[in-house]
């Protein structure tokens, strides 16, 4: 059923090298094996791109909208036969790839209602006056798309942060073509995701060079594809190694190109007093359950806990060992993950301070077994290595002398995707004093809640400052992610017949600024 | 009157080595010596807007817009003071610097009133749905500054892109601290307009480490700057050797920062044959007023015209010769600018394929003298020096054979400013066939003007692919410029009293998308 073969614009093209997929839980090759892209398949799916890209830039909205809905649909479609291959891959369980899968195409969906909203085009539209001095010109303005984007799939979501996941949804919808880089731990698959998108390109009759799926293990695929003139923006989400290397790719471009890459995290939580007085157990059994969920494997994971030391957090953490020593080990996406979790949690528990409050069950295999360290304030102040995130399922409770000190660290730490506080109606007035600290430190800031669910909506912010990602002014989940893909274009004087729809007058259809005043349609 | 000093925080602050202003016509020294900013002083401004940055960027939108128009009102009223100085040290003329000051102040108060409009703080609602599986949570988002700014004053600009510019203007609407590093081409004009800053701050009892003013003739103090970790992002209008050390600075940072830099741009602009059988005689004398205006130092320059050789062009060819007789040498900004200029227009004539259409008067002192050049199209595309911007009064002809060639030609450019096409209604549908093209190569396009104007309004793009700009994806005049400085953050399930002004219910007072649909107040 699987071609093992790399798609270039509807073409499935093999290759001279290939590579294997490997079963996550046991370590073993499976079939088939899957082709090395090579420079050429990376030079046609480009140039297929910056072909196709004038046509699916300029298509009516709702064509590009009808196109997101058919691929939701057939991803959909493809059902159990994805499920068990992802499984297979990934090592993730079935109910987690089902309900990935029912992400991914209800993401293809909202994008798509998107794509018709239509008041991401940023419309707006000042018109002439010949009276004024200098005479005032006629100007309008409209976001177009970047062109083609080249989207890297994630190890840890090899649905919904993958071939059609969040970047290539959001790349799209913007009107940019795409060319994939599939991560090489899930290549079969990333290779049913991208069948179902070329059918619905092909039974929309829109050109095949929109989307291209380009598999390999092979660090140069991805740097040659990043500089590749015809690719206009990069979307990443994996390690910060790997996102800091493609900034470098891009930066050294003859014209360099935006790099949307999410990177590393430890989402700092903070334990409120009045809070922890009221529940200390309670959230020492959510914290285990948010920290070990899916391995640890997630851009949210708690990392770090910052509590003020007492009665209430000594009760914390016994409660936090006690629950620990429920926790299964899990299976890894991959062993080079696993290898790295475990080589981060010796050189994590090696570090001067650092003490074990417990740890879930060892396991068989490539698995991860969950562990949970605290350390004093003082000493995760002095020693960097504590903030680095070791990704998989652990976590840090540093306890701190008092909220000056916890609002000392806050400061201090590296840019996040989220912040959270646990808080009770008693530690409001603490927690605002935090709050612009916060704000200056993440993308997104949780009031009692764990950061694990990041919702695909219009208000979320799954982003923050660097080195959370490499660009703190945009998202990569959620609407507004459209935006990084667009840059505005004005038109001055254009006659009408010249316009593009949706800046002639009364065409625009959605949200629209006209000489400075907003109107609905 | 004027001190020489820096500005750091409301401190006017003396230093150890000290630089002169120098008068542009005669090539002078003119008093006062200006002291050069050190390290120190780069340290002391960083610190004391990073200090005063959470009270400004959280401050009342109506406070700021207060303290916006009150900064417009005292550089207004510096009046004549304002004009003599910025004209003894740019050179130009009496009534361009008073328009200036009027496109300044008339900035200011337009991105007040942006402020106060509020919507660019990008509102957005998702109320929470404890019935949807998994519950829906709470999302609220809203954009906030991205920290202190960093401001290069441009030369050619001294008051409108200068210490109380564009940049400065979205960066202050935006609620980011601003140091700028005064243009030291015009010192003096920079301390007179950074002591009404300073005054509006203390009128409105905001902290002075709102905006500090550095002067300083040496490379390396804009690298330090730069390079400050307190410093947020970076607004520059200048050269693009200039840009591209900003750059370079700025990633090589421990956090990268963005860099707003308006570098360079040829502002190619196509006469289309039908409009040319109109017109060719008045095309040619507006094309020789646009590219002459101001000595020739704007961005929006038209650099290079394309033209279907024939007998129309070659009418064009001979008004422009006769138009460009009439021009006399104007000032040009600075020494270096002119010897630059001088030494640009004999790389050009010394091309293979250059014809001298004509020139402008001669002039006597750092005069700049206009010049037209000719040259076939095969001759420009066989050698990319006939698109390298010569910053100053002159611009090339491009003799093509046919529109097939104009549009191969513009396909070939690098990013522009601008684009722009005089056309008759006979022309629309070859220009139709040239949009798409135009629209991947630039930020505005015009037609039937000349790129010289830039409207200061809510339409307005001046910006465009690199390397017109380092980041295609702003503007740097209108009010979309405030978008550069701010960066989305989302509050979820945050106690309505923890809620940021805006994102509790009801409080919004402009623009605000609630669970998807748009809402006007």
């Amino acid at each position: 059923m699987l071609t093992g073969k790399n798609l270039v614009a509807g073409h499935w093209r093999s290759g001279e090298t290939t590579f294997n997929a490997v079963e996550a839980a046991s370590g073993k090759p499976i079939e088939p094996a899957f082709a090395e892209a090579s420079s050429a398949d990376v030079g046609d799916a480009c140039e297929a791109a910056a072909q196709a890209q004038s046509t699916f830039g300029a298509l009516a909205l709702k064509d590009r909208a009808a196109f997101l809905r058919l691929a939701a649909d057939k991803i959909d479609a493809l059902g159990d036969i994805l499920t068990q291959r992802a499984m297979l891959e990934s090592g993730l369980p079935e109910a987690r790839l089902n309900g990935e899968r029912g992400r991914t195409v209800g993401q293809l969906r909202l994008f798509a209602d998107e794509v018709e909203d239509g008041a991401w085009q940023g419309l707006r539209i000042d018109h002439a006056d010949a009276g004024r001095t200098p005479p005032k010109p006629d100007l309008r303005m409209r976001k177009i798309p970047l062109g083609p984007v080249a989207v890297f799939g994630a190890s840890n979501f090899p649905l919904a942060f993958s071939v059609a996941g969040g970047d290539t949804a959001s790349a799209l919808t913007a009107g940019c073509c795409v060319v994939v880089k599939g991560h090489p731990a899930h290549p079969g698959t990333s290779e049913l995701v991208a069948g179902a998108i070329s059918a619905a390109l092909k039974e929309c009759g829109l050109p095949q060079g929109v989307f291209s799926l380009l598999n390999g293990t092979d660090y140069a695929l991805g740097e040659a594809l990043v500089k590749d003139p015809r690719i206009a923006a990069v979307g990443f989400t994996g390690s910060r190694a790997g996102g800091l290397a493609l900034m470098e790719h891009a930066a050294s471009r003859d014209v360099p190109i935006p790099v949307y890459a999410e990177m590393s995290s430890v989402n700092p939580v903070v334990l409120m007093p009045g809070r922890m007085a009221e529940a200390a157990a309670d959230l020492a059994q959510a914290y285990v359950a948010s920290l070990s969920m899916g391995a640890g494997q997630f851009c949210t994971n708690p990392g770090i806990v910052l509590a003020v030391d007492g009665e209430h957090t000594a009760q914390f953490i016994g409660a936090a060992r006690a629950a620990l020593e429920g926790v299964p080990a899990q299976t890894m996406l991959t062993g080079g993950i696993r290898d790295a979790y475990e080589s981060g949690i010796d050189t994590l528990g090696a570090q001067t301070g650092a003490e074990l409050v417990g740890t879930g069950a060892e396991g068989t295999g490539p698995c991860g077994r969950s562990y949970v360290y605290t350390v004093s304030a003082a000493d995760f102040r002095s020693n960097p290595a504590f903030e680095q995130e070791v990704f998989g399922p652990s976590s840090i409770i540093v306890r701190c002398t008092d909220l000056d000190e916890v609002a000392d660290i806050l400061s201090g730490m590296e840019g996040q995707l989220t912040a959270t506080l646990h808080m009770a109606q008693t530690d409001h007035e603490a927690a605002c004093a935090l709050l612009p600290i916060l704000e200056q430190r993440a993308g997104r800031i949780i009031a009692n809640a764990w950061p694990t669910g990041v919702d695909v909506t219009h208000a979320m912010v799954h982003g923050g400052p660097f080195p959370a990602t490499s660009d703190g002014r945009s998202t990569s989940v959620g609407t507004l992610a459209i935006d990084r893909f667009l840059r505005p274009v004005s038109y001055q004087d254009m006659p009408a017949s010249l316009l593009p729809a949706g800046l002639r007058e009364g065409t625009s259809g959605t949200l629209v600024r006209v000489n400075g005043t907003w109107r609905l349609p």
